[in-house]
């Protein structure tokens, strides 16, 4: 049996109730850690899963970010500092990323507090997750403001991808069923992946 | 071992080869087919994996959308309907599913051609999918253009979810994991998600 909900009735639930709902109607998405550095050097870590893909050629993601939430830090820092990274998480340390996602103050390092260590290069201005075997570094390009609720959608082009060699495939395909990767649904369940098949480009079928 | 890819190799790379690499860093996503309804009536259905999450309340979700792709319809549809559905696919439906990538004709709807009943409510002027267990009905709210490539981010409001009842909690969790989801990584490769814990809301932990 189905259950139908209104409009009406989202914005008469209790918060919490609104938020469990409506945080879990995107879906599964791979859960990301936000590595940035702070004005007086500072590494930032922060868990994100409203992450997209923007264009392949030039390349640039985006992420989507309240301005006022516990990932405060990591707007700020990305702003002054212009560089960010994205961090795919091993299924092995998904509570230490999630632990990132706690309010901790802009002299505590995320990297300390939740058991991860920082990585760093030549081309990025921004600490990369050691552990993680997929990593992104971006360097900011735009931000755009969303009107109709104050979010932002964070713009960057790729500068450097540190992947590991097993998931990189001939044609370019990575492969993340090979090291299994944290999704995440909604704010706090987590999910593992299991391939179940790649599909070739479709095209119509002449019935 | 790891490999160092750069902005330079990236757009040095053949074209296919860029296209697989640089869609696969966003991870792995809820593979989301849209409905929306053309000017004459014709049913429209697209597999879409940007979708996020833009806020709870106003409940607002949005698309990443390219103006000039295969789903060209669906922007169209959007911009002139103004209502759209997102449609969560069952795995014994993923290949389906794909199949509505393909580049069909304006008087083709996917629905029939691709095996999927379209079924409709009073209060959103487009399809849902009948087989899905969670559908969201939305009214577009804003477009926004993303100057640096020339995609667009489709903003919604939910007027209406459509859910299985056996998935929603009394929380108001949304519980993928009893009616298998299709998770989708870069254009073609498909997953199924596994639970692996929820987690209570992080804190600070005093050392």
């Amino acid at each position: 049996m189905n259950k139908h909900i209104y409009a009406a009735d989202i914005s008469g639930f209790e918060k919490q109730y609104r938020t469990n709902l409506i945080n879990g109607l995107g879906g599964i998405k791979s859960a990301i850690l936000v590595g940035t550095q702070g004005k007086n050097g500072e590494n930032n870590l922060a868990i994100f899963s409203q992450i997209v893909h923007i264009g392949a050629n030039p390349a640039l993601m985006g992420i989507i970010h309240r301005p006022v939430s516990v990932e405060k830090h990591t707007y700020e820092n990305i702003v002054s500092n212009e560089y960010f990274t994205l961090n795919h998480i091993p299924v092995e340390k998904y509570k230490e990323a999630h632990q990132s996602s706690a309010r901790y103050e802009r002299n505590q390092s995320e990297f300390a507090e939740c058991g991860f260590e920082p990585e760093f290069t030549a081309q990025v201005k921004a600490p990369y997750v050691k552990d993680s075997m997929l990593k992104i570094g971006l360097k900011l390009v735009e931000i755009i403001p969303i009107k109709s609720n104050d979010t932002v959608l964070i713009i960057g082009s790729v500068e450097e991808i540190i992947i590991a060699e097993e998931i990189l495939e001939e044609a370019g395909y990575i492969d993340l069923s090979k090291v299994k990767t944290s999704l995440v649904h909604g704010l706090e369940t987590y999910y593992q992946a299991e391939k179940i098949g790649r599909l070739p480009y479709a095209k119509p079928i002449n019935k």
